[in-house]
């Protein structure tokens, strides 16, 4: 099974420029919820990891922002592992509007498990093997 | 002529997360300002852009996170422009630490003008076509 | 009546900073939605307001840090309209995690109606005057 | 001698919110670089501290909101140590624009030394009671 994730977010005062829309970091930030979310499901719980010093660190962020989202717009996170490798995976994330389906942002990321603070890269656990045989790449 | 910036930045506690380390969207801010003195270079002053109703908007963001940086870490961002098309252009930046010449993080962002507030794309100025005719896609 | 509002909020790795606790302006930030969500009560709703020009804006906030959050720690904002005047009016919030009754930040913060893009401050609504007669000053 | 700062700052996209100018977070935010700078003055280095794990941190913030600043502003933060007490000293800032002297924000902040990872406060090192016995309280 995929694991996936979905989280519900109205947009701040905080969250917008003066261009009077969503500032582009503030997307990213709201991601980066859906992705600890997300973390949860894949047997990553931050505070465990924090104890223990291992960490998901990001390797790479790919951000598409196609429309511009508003104040006190209700926006979705929908996130879902997308692919496994050996030390790395993908996740991936859209932002819409289920009002009227308005796709704002869309976003891969890829991320490795890290020993703090060595910053050394661990291999993914041994089960994701198993359990997401449909996402290896 | 290629135009490029170099903008000095020190860690400060608000850029580091509990793992130690410079947060990723901490390094996103950061090329932010570098890009937005880029911008002044191309012709882009922002505080005149912003009266005109004409913000240059992020299409598309692609970053690599190779190295972790610390609290109070001297770094510099080095920005370019890389390439020109109709409507969109491509900046490249990296986030060094010139005392050792570490490289932390690798983007590429695109951009467009837009008109607010309708969020209508406008074509790049003509003289682009000549000034940055080497860079043109 | 006297307007209240309880947020919850679950700390992420962006709220803390090297220190592993939570950053000072992370607070502030999680204050702000839930100030926004008693704004609501007080029918000043963000969405009308930004079309109309008139913002709530902040004249003075005042916070005591007495306890550090940490990572994914399970908070609540309470926050309540704690006083009125003519022109302005004072919030009142704390920031508990309810699993232990820890009180990590109180704050005040007084704000005002101001009409933009003139940034004139504006009388509080005339049924304020009767519906919070008990928050005179 | 009073130790003091003036830390210079431009006004980026990202400190700006929809009503058009600076978010009051972003001033907080603008602060704390000033702070950094002026701690180094008092020969609380960050990174050394940080290595020894003990940080400066906030107690208290009261910060007043005069006039609003807009994108690309050229602000000056002015800061100085305020008074210092056995265990916890204050600092005053102000963020100005020295074009036409405007003052946006007025700030105090008290701050006491704490010993992580146990969070025990500290007295403040024994030379200040002299170097700054002017500002004793």
């Amino acid at each position: 099974m995929t694991p996936t994730i979905e989280y519900e977010y109205q947009v701040m005062f905080f969250d917008t420029d003066c261009a009077a829309v969503v500032h582009n970091l503030a997307y990213l930030r709201i991601i980066e919820t859906a992705r600890t979310l997300l973390a949860d499901q894949l047997g990553l719980q931050m505070s465990t990891m924090a104890e223990r010093g291992v960490y998901p660190v990001l390797l790479r962020t790919e951000v598409d922002y196609r429309k511009p989202a508003k104040l006190m717009d209700k926006l979705v996170v929908k996130g879902r592992l997308e692919s496994v490798e050996r030390v790395r995976f993908w996740c991936a994330f859209e932002i819409i509007r289920p009002s009227d389906g308005t796709v704002f942002v869309t976003c891969r990321q890829s991320l490795a498990l890290i020993q703090m603070p060595a910053a050394r890269p661990m291999r993914l656990p041994d089960d994701w093997a198993t359990k997401f045989a449909h996402l290896r790449q």
